[in-house]
């Protein structure tokens, strides 16, 4: 149950609001989403105290929400959701996002020259790595904070919001200066403390999907980000574990569809780990806009063969061009742009 | 290896160059392949043996390749294949095929009302199936032989080819009277009789792919079809088995892009069966013919809720001219029809 | 729900039933099981109708079954199955049987050789393939005939039992001529047809697991066997696909618990298929039989590397050897021999 | 590469032998390993650098390793690892090694009881959670501090050491102080800071495998806590997530029989989450023991039904009772206790 309470209230009346909710043995937990002060509720109510509740000057509705996760349901907020980023991106609009580069920020030049690509071949968002969650300790594990400002100053140079992938619970306050929008890895869909902790920021988070999750699961993890008031939380589903062997995920594009119907957050879709193969990125990704996906994140390399990780699946600037184009006619033919 | 035979070549010719490459300690497989006359050969040359055969008069060219699946490979037919039913129906060419109907051909009346309604809504096969793959011996199993022929007459009035699943390799005779196109189940796709002997009909047959096949293994199932000399095999995928639990399958569209590159054979999608349920169906239509599919199969019922089997995957005639509307947008967004 | 009819009934008494059964308008499945006669009834009855069939004369007992799988459930059989070969041979008693042998008869003197070190290594049956199920057209698709001859000769030779794959429901009268247990391949779990004619036979079948297959799928399939009258089947797991690459299958012993819970049919392991890799059969043949299994499925060769199909899998006869011995004391540790 | 110094050497000799390997240019990571010095080596040596190596007076040998997880490999340690807790208790050795008790610590009374229940069972660990990673942000997660406390007492009071869960890597110093094994759960299973951290303690960590993960990836997460020094690591199966249905998880017994030829690591094995299924965790002890495991880990609850989290999982005192029986007499039947 989600309690809505009035926008006039004072802080006296939500909290006499609360004390009631407790005196009728429910957990209560305060949210502030958006302009708007919430309570949801766990455990239920008999029709009369329900009544009671309904009635008290300080509420303004009460939503019973038949799902799980309540505040990313769709009965909580039946319409999609928008997240603005600056003054000129719009994620979850009619157009299409599309955030692109490497996975690893590698030198400042490769960054920029990615940034350069990425802006002219139409994209949004400029993607890079500074922290990498690499299978192995031995593998390369990122630039770090000197990665983080060549993403950053990169980003600046073309005037496109970048987006990079957070590890550790101890550098969000780092990582929120230079990001504009945090990436959670598919790894990390279930560290309930980082999770919390992005809660508290007010910067965007794209939440990819584990490769072992339920759809259940994955709007659970989104509702540890949203419970704690950030409501900017993008969904990406990026490929699941199966017996497959001849690509590195299967994409899943049922989730979107999916989710579409149960959520108002906004879905993208990565093609580059949820193939794992440079040649197929192009083909899943007018799928995924067909499919109702509102993004995509996109791994491109200015030279994908010296790419230092994830080599088989970046693709060039030119095909990044070309993905644009088709991306953009599918996005048509299903009254996106 | 496939040698390919010289169309001028007598019977005496052809039993000369398979006595030179016996010789040579390799199997061959003669296959008759549309107009021409090839050696499948399994095992190496030496290169002195290759230049060998190279020069016999009765040769036209070897074709080294590199794929366990030889006659389904790209290197064996570079362009796609196209399977001509009837005067007018085309499959693999730039139009957008889309097969629909019920699940079981329930009576004479429901068929023929479907087939008017698949018609109308702009589709090209009816489906329908009279003898049921049912996971338990105590459900319907379909009405068998007098559902051929409701399902024959069915198509023979609106001008439609018909599509059924065979399931029984002692069937094989009996369906061929009543199909245009047969259709093996998931189930089925490892039933290597059943797949042999439908190599030897040359009327076009569409495998699904198991719910547990790896790309290689579908291919493989084709190869088994393709040697017998029957060319027209029609891949499809429907979903496979993972952990998800908020779909009946997971439909796997990285199969589709993946096998129109290794493949000339058309790849068809079921996203019927591969979410199970009617409303992510249309989503997932218009995703499959964007990642490149060739068609469709769908699963439409004149009353979903009353389908006697897999009623909760079945859409209305209303949704299925939606369907249809929403995938030629998108066919055209691909450069199809 | 199952009726058991009694045993003084004259045919015309058991018609007598069916007939008050059918006028209730539930479906009705006679079953000869053992030296019993069953109606398998599909539907529902109201309280008054189910009075009036126990009342009949004709009627011993009115069984209600909450599974789909009525005759494999334990509510219709509590206690555990078993199945005698010949005069010594008992599946399903205190010991455990194993059945070891080559993937494939490839020769008289192979199968003979092996029958020697089967018996020497004190299994119990011989195992060998003759119709094998192969994944591409182009491999080794067994000796047929002749090797069904071999397998018979070699087990008439040393005392055993044979078990062999039927692949093919046209080859059935054949290799009932051969064969004391018929064995079905996971790929054929659920091949209908096949599964209805061996209903028919009154020889063993053990039924493997298909590797996409829940355990309520393969009970199912089970349950085709056992309504044709043929009781005697053993259900055997054999790993299934999973993410896992390092193994070939995942081997599911959580089956073997689950399955001893749910029928009275005798549940066998696989651990060659199950894990694909020789030197890990022994660890999960012990530990097959610790979770409760009634005997395993071993692949066995004289010269592993020298094996035309499954090489990786196969054990040597030194191998088999130490297993059964250790084998043998984890039975005793868990009150088995 | 391992290259393993010489006792006898002073620091400087150390950075000696670190300057050649860099003037190698290989990548260097110092390892305090026990009593021992090493070096991992990460990159190739031509055949003249590698005698070069060889012959410094500081360096005592160089192993070459071609698994990717170079301290857990065998080629690095043939021996199985042994791990000491306290003065009575060895992990690793001959006996199996029982640790037991409740999903979540919930009073100080439960965990005091659940404690003496354990400890009369005859198990050697008591378990429990105060922090719990929970799939919901409105579940039960768990009492915190307090519970860290009350379990940490309920040890002492019964003499037996404990296990907890550690999900947040700020709260390793709390953690440690109450607890004598720390446990990492399968979500945290690539949580890279986490096992970083944990690198750096000296106290055991038992690593959970992610119900994802291939063994591989296990052993490379051991690598990241083994690499900081840590060498007390014991691995653990607790189930992957597959298509079954009928159980919460699919316990992978392969894993146990692949991990013990792979690496000298302990490894354990969690029925309880691997079958979910309170009424099958017997079977599956047994079964993990007889396949190798030196140990497992179970769920167990004074009033199983009133348990807050996991209640079908758990099993009773009565149970646990049972269950160390039944173990330890398939313990002697593979030569352990």
């Amino acid at each position: 149950m989600i309690i809505t309470l009035k926008q006039t209230n004072t802080f006296k009346d939500n909290a006499d609001v609360r004390r009631l909710l407790v005196s009728l043995h429910v957990d209560v937990i305060p949210v502030e989403w958006k302009s708007q002060s919430l309570y949801v509720v766990n455990g239920k109510f008999s029709e009369l105290s329900r009544r009671e509740v309904a009635k008290h000057s300080g509420v303004e509705a009460i939503l019973p929400i038949d799902r799980p996760y309540k505040l990313a349901s769709k009965t909580f907020r039946p319409n999609n959701g928008k997240i603005k980023i600056g003054n000129t991106l719009l994620i979850g609009g009619r157009e299409i996002i599309i955030m692109a580069g490497p996975c690893s920020v590698e030198t400042k030049h490769q960054i920029e020259d990615m940034g350069k690509e990425v802006k002219n071949a139409g994209c949004h968002v400029l993607r890079g790595g500074a922290f990498k969650p690499r299978t192995g300790p031995y593998d390369f594990q990122g630039l770090g904070k000197i990665g983080l400002r060549f993403l950053h100053d990169a980003g600046k140079k073309y005037n496109l919001p970048v987006i990079t992938e957070i590890l550790d619970v101890r550098d969000i306050e780092l990582v929120e200066k230079y990001t504009d929008i945090f990436q959670i890895g598919a790894r990390n869909m279930q560290n309930y403390p980082l999770l919390r902790e992005l809660g508290k920021s007010r910067k965007p988070v794209l939440l990819k999907r584990g490769m072992w999750a339920t759809y259940k699961e994955l709007l659970l993890a989104a509702e540890y980000i949203l419970v704690g008031g950030n409501e900017h939380v993008i969904l990406c589903e990026r490929g699941i574990r199966t017996h497959v062997q001849e690509t590195r995920f299967t994409l899943d594009l049922n989730a979107v569809a999916y989710l579409k119907h149960e959520t108002h957050l906004p879905v993208f879709v990565d093609p580059s780990h949820g193939t794992g193969r440079a040649n197929m990125v192009r083909a899943l990704s007018r799928a995924g806009v067909a499919a109702g996906a509102d993004g995509l994140l996109i791994e491109a390399h200015t030279d994908p063969r010296k790419s230092i990780s994830d080599a088989d699946q970046a693709i060039s600037p030119q095909e990044l061009t070309k993905l644009v184009k088709e991306v953009k006619r599918v996005a048509r033919a299903v009254d996106r742009e």
